[in-house]
């Protein structure tokens, strides 16, 4: 019995400790065909994706990535400094090295919207992953450039995000979302829907 | 019965002509709260959204997003041009009018990760309209301040796309998509995954 996209959007969140448990190839293959059917900027397709289940290389792209973790929270002001001491955030990144697979979703930066494409990928594979009971969560690092050097891509790839893939052991409860009349308006900024149109 | 995410994403595919069957609010609704259940960055939920159904406005949107595409249209060079030629493409901008309602997604640029929080939200709605039965595009103005403007929106916020709405009228195929085996590596980047891993 499939869930509903809303069902799935609304049950998924971000996961930042995963069991050891394994995670079938076949429920990660199945999300990047859901990814790869996403729209994108003259049909660009600018995605790629490296999935990562080496634990020499997993251990390197943590390695990379707390590198530029370290030099952000040295550096870090503000609301975000705020919301990552709030939320005990700190530039270790275990689930690199915990969860058992990683993928590293890649752009080829020169296409038309390729940012925007990448993410719409993304967010097809968010559901896609909740849907076969796989936790994740959307980690860019900090500095980007450290991890990519270890995935060897070609020139003019960027590396976008890095989503470690398994089964979740984090307890922590779903971030609080705003209502729905605070982000959307009707035909004027600030009018809202009636609540006869809700559903 | 439900579909599956990737029998949604495999089934959707961008629309340009509209009929005029109108839509009911309930299922946009439907589609916005699966949005603003996505994951963004600090869980800044940069995304706001204004539903167009006022005739007016829609006319004023189209009108301002066109001036902007003639623009693009005279100095458009490369495989982009190429591109929208081959599509038969142009500076028209019809389904602004003709779709039953249009969704303009706006951002709060400010935000930590605005775009890419902006476009996994935008990923959520593209496959609720499609189990919903409604179609889209995500079509960003080549000039994205002149149907701003229309839209009276606070200082700080930029427009990242409209979606027009409704059933479907549009024949034109789905764009083809690469192979999992094109884009998709194992560890290293050209290494495939085994077709024991496929699904």
């Amino acid at each position: 019995m499939n869930r509903s996209v809303l069902q799935l959007a609304t049950s998924r969140r971000s996961v930042r400790r995963f069991s050891r448990k394994p995670v079938p190839m076949r429920d990660v293959v199945y999300a990047l065909n859901a990814a790869r059917q996403a729209p994108s900027g003259a049909n660009g397709q600018p995605w790629r994706f490296i999935v990562v289940d080496d634990p020499d290389l997993k251990a390197r792209l943590r390695e990379a990535s707390e590198k530029g973790e370290r030099s952000l929270y040295e550096n870090v002001k503000g609301e975000f400094r705020e919301w990552l001491l709030t939320h005990g955030l700190n530039p270790s990144k275990s689930f690199l090295e915990e969860a058992p697979l990683l993928v590293a979703v890649l752009m080829e930066a020169s296409a038309e919207y390729a940012r925007e494409s990448v993410w719409v990928a993304i967010g097809h594979m968010l559901l896609a992953l909740e849907e076969r009971g796989l936790s994740t969560m959307t980690y860019t690092p900090s500095n980007t450039g450290l991890p990519l050097a270890e995935l060897r891509a070609p020139q003019g790839f960027k590396l976008e995000a890095i989503l470690p893939v398994g089964h979740s052991d984090d307890e922590t409860p779903k971030e609080p979302k705003n209502d729905l009349n605070e982000i959307v308006f009707l035909n004027n900024w600030g009018e809202k829907l009636t609540s006869s149109e809700g559903c």
